[in-house]
């Protein structure tokens, strides 16, 4: 049960770490991080380097593809080796998923074309760009194994979901108790739908300062 | 505002990383990952790595102490020059907060005598060997800036709890919005008194397998 993660400078790391803790867990799970060269690569924000022990050329085929987004993904939609590697473990993987705007590199991989899917909230547009029916769900999964998650915090839900697929409720189940997901979050503005203006115009605003900053 | 993150061998990513994505988004945050020396830490899986960018000896403040758990935080109960620091950083920190069995780091290194405090649920009896009161809640805070969360993911909750008591709900509730914290597990399985039997003792089958392994 091979398990690739796909790094590249810009990732959001949440995306790629929430799913892992649950998919690390499968039976015989062997976890690959991948990327064009083995090294560390850096996240969206700069501050947290996550280390990819082989390079895309060493990584032929996985039974799970799990592609993570953030800023870099955005980047990354023109990055032919990169493509190129997902359409390649694409045809040798049972679950090609994706979280957040890690679905916008399946679509330009050409891997979402008249599928229904998710993504980040602010990413619907350009989804829909690769041929893909946006659905404003969590998880949406679609015949011939592909499953994209919205944004970053809900590949966590989409990998308790495949875990299941995989392995069966029980495990996990399990593996749900395991990581105490208990979710007890002290507001309720986690999706578009429910945060407040206020919330919005702040989190705007912090998008403007760091563009500017950069 | 920095935010300091200690890392060692055999902790546990999501610990570290789930509230990293909602803490590194805090006004001026500057977020250091930091070790016994700089380099490349591996987690309890032995899949993942992450980098530590500063040795403990080059972070002598911070304004949050962040410890993750993980099978390297129960070791690390007796690793001096781990517990040294987080005692010198908690001298200086607003606030101290734990995730997982990172309380018993928090514990070992003394901080949190006759406090109440939580930890994941298969450590209660260890954290209570440090002189806290266990108290079953996802997040507990106490007087004095100690924060303490349950397992894993719980330092999601803990995180947007702490960046509303630094920066205001509005903000803390954009943090939220900005990764789609919108949980919808499939199964409610994510606390010792929701889970199934059958789930526990797929947990423990599991737990034993890997320790034969080793």
């Amino acid at each position: 049960m091979r398990i690739a993660i796909p790094l590249f400078d810009g990732f959001t790391a949440l995306d790629a770490v929430g799913p892992y803790e649950v998919l690390r867990m499968l039976p015989e799970a062997e976890v690959v991080f991948a990327a064009a060269a083995a090294g560390t690569y850096t996240d969206g924000e700069g501050s947290l380097g996550l280390r990819a022990t082989a390079a895309f050329t060493d990584v032929t085929a996985a039974d799970v593809l799990l592609v993570p987004g953030g800023p870099g993904a955005r980047r990354g939609v023109t990055d032919g080796p990169l493509l190129d590697w997902i359409r390649r473990i694409d045809a040798t993987s049972s679950w090609t998923t994706s979280v957040c705007t890690g679905s916008l590199l399946l679509g330009a991989a050409g891997l979402l074309d008249g599928l229904e899917a998710t993504t980040h909230w602010s990413a619907v547009e350009a989804l829909e760009s690769y041929g893909a029916r946006y659905t404003p769900q969590r998880v949406v999964e679609q015949p011939g194994g592909v499953i994209t998650a919205a944004g970053v915090s809900s590949g966590i839900d989409m990998a308790l979901r495949l875990a299941e697929l995989i392995a069966g409720r029980v495990a996990a189940e399990a593996f749900q108790l395991a990581i105490e997901y208990d979710p007890q979050p002290p507001f309720d503005s986690g999706s578009y739908a429910k945060a407040s203006d206020e919330a919005k115009a702040y989190l705007a605003q912090r998008g403007q300062r760091v563009r500017d900053n950069r």
